[in-house]
C-alpha cells in the first residue's frame, strides 16, 4: 500500500479545516498513540486529530480519502492485536473529545452516546436508573472502540458481546458521508444489517461517531463462586457441565494455577490451584440460592476440592478486581518482559481437547504459559512473557499452532480482541474464501484504502 | 428490470445440466410457487427447480447470472410480504428437498441443518435431546426462510430473533461461489459479520444452503398467563412495567377485544377485552412461582379485571394455538376477503402512543382492524380485512400513515415480516442515505441483479 506523506503543506491545509485547537504534530502527541496495551510494535502517527462531532469526522475523512492519507480511529488505547496502532502512519483520529452521553432512554433500557465515552464511565452515571451496558472487556475501553473490535469480557456468557448490545449507530462513511444504521426498535427485519457490518470491522469500513445501546437492569441478587480443583481437565469439564446444566451463569472464568497464586499476591485468598470464577445474577433470591446449590452439586461431582460462595459485595469486588488486573499482576511478576496475549475460542465441547492441546504445545516449546479464560464461552487466553526477539518468536510460533488447532476444532482465531495486526495471518485458514468477499466490502467502502490500513487482511489477500 | 425470458432451448439447457427430476415448467406446480401466506398479487415463475444440494445451487445461480435470469429462492411459502414470490418470473429455487439435519452438536447446544427443514420439524426431532429452536413464527416455515427474512415470533422478547440464533452458515453467491460464514464458537470477532449480512437479506444477496443454530434448554417449568383489561391502554401501560420490572418473560403477548371473540370460537374461553397473554420459562419452580406472584401483582395495579396462571401443558397448548391460529380464525370470520396485515415495531416507550395513533387512524378510515402483537418487543400487528380494491386501497394507506407513524417513533417499518414487496416504499424514510449503501452492496454481491429481484428496495433505489 501506498499514501501519500504528510507534508507541511497538507498538515496545514487539513488543521485549516478543522481548526489548530483540534490537531497535533507534537511529538508527544504522537507517541501517546502509536502503541495499545498489546505487544505488537509501537508506530508514531504524522498527526492527531480529536474531532468533536461527526461533521468533523466526515471532514477529515473525505480530505483523506481525496490526499490518500491514512486514517486510524481511537478510543482509548487499550485494544491488544494493535487495532488502532496507525501502522502507515497518517492521521490518528482520536475520538476521546466525543465522550458525551447523549439520551437515557430509561424506560427502554436504552442510552445513546457519542463513541470516545468509556464503559466504566457511563455505568457510573447509569447506575442511578439501575441499569448497565454489560459488556466489559475489563480495562476501561470506550465504546466506539468495543463496538469497532466486538469486545466481550467476563459478562458474555450471560449478556452477549458488544455486537448483541447495540441498536443503532451514527457512522461516517470514507467518502465523509454521515449515515445511520438501524433504529431504536429492538425488533428490526428492513433491509441489510449495516450495524452488524460496521461492528467489528474495526474501523476499516467507516468510523462509528454514535451508537443506542441495549442496556440491562442492575440484578437485585448476585453471588460470585469459586471452585478449586486438583486438575485442569476436572476445571474444564466443570465447565461444560454447568454450561449444560442450563442456569444462567452471568461468569464462567477459567484461571490455571499459576494465575491464582499470582492474584493471591493483590490480596485474594484463593487455593493455588485450577479455579473457576463463577457469577449468577438473579431476580429473586429464591432463584439464586437454587442455583448456587446446583452449581455446588456439579463442582463437588466433577472433584472440587474446594467451594466457596459469597453474596458480600466487598468480597466480589476483590475477587473481579483481581481477576480484572492480572494482566498488570503478571507484568509485576515478570519486569523487564513483554506478554504475548493469545485469544482463541472453539465450540464449549472442544475446549477440553484445546486446553490440553495448548498445555503440551507450551510445555513442548519449553516456556511459560498462563492460562485463563472466559471459559462459559469456550474463549481462552494465554500469556506468554518474553524477555527477546527469539522469546517473541517462540511465543509467536505457539499461537500459530494453537490458533490453527482451533479453527481446526471448529473455533475462531479470536474471540474478542479482533484481528488486528496479530491475526490477519489466519484470515485465510478461518475464512476461506469469503475472506475474498470481505476484501470486497472493504474496497466498496473503503476504494482509497484510507481506513485503519494493514488490519484484518494478510498482505495477499 | 431487464432479464431474459426462459424460452424452450434455454430450459432445456438448464434442465440438462440440473436433471430433468429436479426441474418442472407445469403449471400446477409454477402455480404452487407463485404465491405467499400474504395479501401480495401473486406471480407465476417460469419453471421450479429443486435442487438438493449446494453444488446444484451453485450450478443454477452461476447460470442464471451469465443469462440474466432472475432466480427466487423460496422455503414453504410462509411469508406475507411477498418476499419469495417471482414478481419477474425466471427461476423458483425451492429448498424443499434440502431438508436434512446434517449434525446435531448436542454438548454445544447447537444444530447444523440445511435450510428446506421446518423449524417445528427439527424441534420435533431436538426434543430428545432436551434441546429446541426458540424462534417460532407461528407457521412451520422453513429455516432457511426464517433466516433470510430474520423471522422472530413470539418468544424473541426472551431468545431473540432468528439472526440471534445462529452461528455459522454455508451461502452461495450469485457468481456460483460457495462460501462459509462464521464459526461454530459462540464468540467471534474475526473480521466482517458477513452471517448477519446474509440473514434478513430476504435470498437478494445469496442463497443459505446450510445454517449451524444456536439451541437452548427445554426449560424444566414453564407457566402461562392471561391478563383481562378493561381498555388497551391499561393493557399496554402493563406491558411497559412488566418488561421493566426486569422479569425475564418468554412472551408478552397483546389482544384486542375483537381478537379475543374470534379466538373463543377456538375452543378457547377468554374474557372479551383487550388482554395480555405471557409466559415465563425457568430453570426452577420456585423461580416460576415468584415471578406469578410479581406479574399477577403488577397486572392488578394496572387494574386488571382479570388474571389467571396456569403451567398445565394442555391448557397452554390450547392458549398458544388460538393464538398461533388467529389467522387462520380470522380468514373464517370474513370469508371471500382477504387480509391485509400490518407488521411495525417501535422502542417500548413509544408502544402505547403508536397502538394509540393506529386505533385512531383506523376509526377515522372506517375500517375494521384487529390488534395483536408481540408487545414484549414492541411489535404489533394490525389486520385489516378487504373485499375489493378500494378496500386494499384503504388499508394500505392506512398502512403507510402507521408505518410512517412509527418510523417517526424512533421505530421501524417492518419489525419481523421483513420488506419483501410491501414495505419497500418505506425503506428511504427509515433508513435515508443508508438504503443507497445497502444498493451499493447488493450490486457488489449480484452485479446482475438476479437474486430476488423486485424486493427490499424501492424502484427508485
Amino acid at each position: 500500500m501506498s499514501f501519500t506523506p504528510l507534508t507541511p503543506d497538507l498538515v496545514n491545509e487539513l488543521t485549516g479545516l478543522i481548526g489548530a485547537e483540534r490537531c497535533s504534530i507534537t511529538l508527544a502527541d504522537r507517541d501517546l498513540h502509536a502503541q495499545d496495551s498489546g505487544f505488537h510494535v509501537a508506530h508514531r502517527p504524522e498527526m492527531v486529530i480529536w474531532p468533536e462531532d461527526a461533521q468533523q469526522v466526515a471532514c477529515v475523512l473525505q480530505w483523506a480519502s481525496k490526499n490518500h492519507v491514512p486514517v486510524t480511529p481511537w478510543g482509548v488505547g487499550t485494544g491488544l492485536e494493535g487495532n488502532s496502532i496507525p501502522v502507515y502512519g497518517g492521521i490518528l483520529l482520536s475520538l476521546q473529545r466525543m465522550d458525551r452521553i447523549i439520551e437515557i432512554h430509561a424506560d427502554d433500557f436504552q442510552v445513546t452516546v457519542q463513541p470516545g465515552i468509556g464503559h466504566k464511565d457511563l455505568n457510573a452515571q447509569l447506575v442511578r436508573y439501575g441499569l448497565f451496558f454489560p459488556p466489559d472487556p475489563g480495562a476501561n475501553a470506550t465504546i466506539g472502540g468495543m463496538l469497532a473490535n466486538n469486545a466481550a469480557g467476563i459478562r458474555t456468557v450471560k449478556y452477549g458481546a458488544s455486537k448483541d448490545n447495540v441498536l443503532r449507530m451514527e457512522v461516517v462513511l470514507a467518502d465523509g458521508r454521515i449515515i445511520h444504521t438501524g433504529t431504536r426498535s429492538v425488533k428490526q427485519s428492513a433491509g441489510y444489517n449495516l450495524t452488524q457490518l460496521f461492528v467489528g470491522s474495526e474501523g476499516t469500513l467507516g468510523v462509528i461517531t454514535e451508537a443506542t445501546l441495549k442496556l440491562v437492569p442492575v440484578p437485585q441478587h448476585m453471588s460470585a463462586m469459586i471452585a478449586s480443583f486438583e486438575t485442569v481437565e476436572a476445571a474444564i469439564e466443570t465447565v461444560v457441565a454447568v454450561r449444560g446444566s442450563g442456569i444462567d451463569v452471568a461468569a464462567l472464568e477459567f484461571l490455571d494455577e499459576t494465575n491464582t497464586r499470582m492474584l493471591n499476591s493483590t490480596g485474594t485468598d484463593i487455593p493455588p490451584a485450577p479455579t473457576l470464577l463463577m457469577e449468577i445474577h438473579a431476580a429473586h433470591a429464591e432463584t439464586l440460592a437454587a442455583d448456587i446449590v446446583l452449581v455446588e452439586e456439579i463442582c463437588r461431582e466433577s472433584g472440587a476440592i474446594h467451594f466457596r460462595a459469597t453474596s458480600d459485595p466487598t468480597e466480589r469486588a476483590v475477587l473481579w478486581h483481581a481477576r480484572h488486573h492480572g494482566y498488570e499482576t503478571l507484568r509485576r511478576h515478570h519486569p523487564g518482559q513483554s506478554i504475548f496475549i493469545m485469544d482463541v475460542a472453539v465450540p464449549i465441547s472442544a475446549f477440553p481437547t484445546l486446553i490440553a492441546f495448548a498445555r503440551e504445545t507450551i510445555a513442548a516449546h519449553n516456556i511459560v504459559g498462563y492460562m485463563k479464560g472466559h471459559a462459559g464461552d469456550g474463549n481462552i487466553h494465554i500469556e506468554l512473557p518474553f524477555a527477546d526477539d527469539a522469546g517473541y518468536q517462540r511465543a509467536k510460533q505457539v499461537n500459530g499452532v494453537i490458533v490453527l488447532k482451533a479453527i481446526a476444532l471448529g473455533g475462531t482465531c479470536t474471540g474478542e480482541h479482533g484481528v488486528g495486526i496479530g491475526k490477519a495471518a489466519y484470515m485465510r485458514a478461518e475464512h476461506g474464501e469469503a475472506l475474498d468477499v470481505m476484501h470486497d466490502v472493504k474496497r466498496l467502502f473503503d476504494p482509497n484504502g484510507i481506513l485503519n490500513p494493514g488490519k484484518i487482511f494478510p498482505p495477499e489477500a
